[in-house]
């Protein structure tokens, strides 16, 4: 089962435990953000501020394990061509772009199209945390606190690949705000691998 | 108006538009976690991932604004004694206690304690999101990613100090995680000066 994300637009599936979902950036340089909710309870859903406390780093890679807000394993990265991801902020949305690009028409960006995506199964837009970030480039500076978003590292065909740990709903989306990938928009990706054939 | 949160417990109460929240650590060295919600509609509430997106930096001091899942302002930091919080970190939980902790016994933690001051405000355990954790000093490191848990900078009567944008209900803890306070369990201080006063 694969598809494909049109530029600035989002989708949901269903991931059942064990199978993999392989988050594929096809043209190089593009953001896709991704949001867990269990399935079955959809209070229940990625925390970056749990995730983040287990590993001791804000850079996630291969081997990480994405938490969520009840300390449950939702995820495991059990492969990653990039290496730099962000899992500190929240979705672009409309009020990002009326507070950060005023010159940019505004746009519903990625909390709004994983609102829309993920409206079906019950998911409130208030409750849409920060996601993790495929691809997505924000160093820190540890001196001073400030960050910057910077385009992607990732090249044409990069990859990173999640296991789930538990059944999951997920969201995903091809990133609509400029800063995140470079001033473009491109598609993004994806393909599940079911867990008998991984 | 004003209170002591005894060592590992928490409180809650409520601010009007342009009141003013100063938190104090009278004996230095103590982590209060901050949670912030909206009277009226609780599903609007405190954003760690809004609020570092629109500020650039990851440490936050006066002049900072914390910003709600619904990029409203909440509350300004007016004041800041140390200069040095975390945003990037869930309140400790029973399960940080099990995953971190394995030598301690269980505790709620501040987690916990919010979820229980919060309650009768109809805020439910799930919802509550990364606090803007007052003195917990969490350096990290641009490079690697890695960020340490270290004893705060606030010395004894050291305060920071909360302008209310909108009217709320605040969450407000003494820090029950050994590592975010130095192993030491201590109290913190509250004291609210209602708008006419300020």
């Amino acid at each position: 089962m694969n598809g494909r994300i049109e530029p600035r637009s989002g989708t949901a599936f269903e991931l059942n435990a064990g199978d993999e979902l392989v988050v594929i950036d096809p043209m190089g340089g593009q953001v896709a953000d991704l949001l867990a909710v269990t399935r079955g309870d959809v209070r229940e859903m990625l925390s970056s501020g749990r995730t983040l406390d287990y590993a001791e780093r804000i850079y996630l890679t291969t081997g990480d394990r994405l938490y969520s807000n009840r300390s449950n394993v939702m995820l495991e990265i059990v492969h990653d061509d990039v290496g730099r991801h962000d899992f500190l902020l929240t979705p672009c949305s409309e009020a990002t772009f009326r507070l950060c690009y005023e010159n940019e028409p505004p746009h519903r960006g990625c909390h709004g199209n994983l609102a829309a995506a993920l409206a079906p199964y019950g998911i409130e837009d208030d409750a849409i945390p920060v996601a993790f970030n495929c691809f997505m480039n924000v160093p820190v500076d540890g001196q001073t606190g400030w960050f910057k978003v910077l385009p992607p590292l990732s090249k044409a065909g990069d990859t990173i690949r999640f296991r789930a740990a538990i059944d999951l709903i997920i969201g995903l989306t091809a990133c609509s705000a400029p800063a995140s990938n470079g001033g473009s928009f491109k598609p993004i990706d994806w393909r599940i691998v079911r867990a008998a054939e991984v």
